[in-house]
């Protein structure tokens, strides 16, 4: 099959968008308005963008024409953070996608803790496996929505002890990161394949 | 364990990155030269922008200071098709990773056959189970290496016969796409877990 996503209505190129580009890697985003309120909301058009400097990259698109509270925050406050989704905090995650006004803060909604970050005012998600504290740096407008692409500077790295095997590096097999797939499908990264790259 | 990246040397920075953002998405990239060689290549800094149009994007970083061949040609011909990797071509891509200086193929060098594109001049590898076909769009230059943020726009998307469903959706079930995670490590994904977003 050959489409052209121009041709599709919008909903059908999103979902031909989701179901091609797999796994994608789900940031679990944490802000803070000016009110000061806090927001927990996920995103998966989500990756890294370079190590030199700590930089990664969030697409956030708008909802019925309006932005999302976490563009909102992370444009005001400039910091963010980004908590890494294990399999059991999977159902929690996906709650905090539910469309709450900007006055509830999803952490009570959906019943999960907040601990200080040590570099920014946003807390991280409490016993989160990886925490990625980020200043917001740039941001790229890009298509109709429109869509902001936004670039964050890492400024700390929350590693959960447990995670760390005695080279003191991340060890895969000691937690169960989630990825996103198409409709309404994740996955659970349960085990590595090694293949030893050429030099 | 909390890191300011900074602190860490440019590899032990990189090592964090890719061990923290996971699972991250393959696009095994064939582009054109200006003299006509072919290359392929596989980059997991990659993503969804929006589907409005439909726009992806993908980092490419430089190695010993020098643009890779991919780059080079995204730039100079602004074509480039995004192949999707399932678990069959799992070594094979890797493969493609290797130094291979401009003139070589990595489609011969590593035995992938190439077939048309319906949209561009840049052949898509043969059987894989989607290709993306793009055009070059912008460039946002970051960080120190320096690294190239190329977005896409995709012209055209190809899924094998084999892998839609009944509504002509992309059933994951009916191929097992490949993921990146940290070290020399991947996951395949044999196995979704639906879960139903709220309203």
């Amino acid at each position: 099959m050959n489409v052209d996503p121009d041709d599709l209505s919008r909903r059908d190129a999103y979902q031909l968008m989701i179901g091609a580009i797999t796994p994608r890697p789900i940031a679990w985003i944490s802000t803070r308005s000016m009110g000061g309120g806090l927001n927990l909301a996920p995103f998966s058009f989500f990756n890294g963008v370079t190590s030199d400097p700590m930089i990664i990259s969030v697409a956030i698109g708008t909802r019925r024409g309006e932005h999302k509270d976490t563009f909102t925050n992370i444009v005001d406050m400039e910091e963010f953070v980004v908590n890494v989704v294990e399999e059991r905090h999977a159902n929690a995650m996906v709650a905090t996608s539910a469309d709450y006004p900007p006055e509830v803060s999803e952490f009570e909604a959906v019943g999960i803790e907040t601990e200080p970050s040590e570099t920014v005012r946003v807390p991280r998600v409490k016993g989160a496996p990886i925490a990625l504290e980020c200043h917001f740096e740039r941001l790229l407008t890009v298509g109709h929505g429109p869509t902001h692409l936004i670039l964050g500077r890492v400024l700390n790295v929350h590693v959960r002890d447990d995670l760390l095997d005695a080279d003191g590096r991340i060890d895969p097999s000691r937690f169960t990161a989630v990825g996103r797939l198409g409709q309404q499908l994740y996955c659970a990264v349960r085990e590595a394949i090694e293949i030893e790259r050429p030099r």
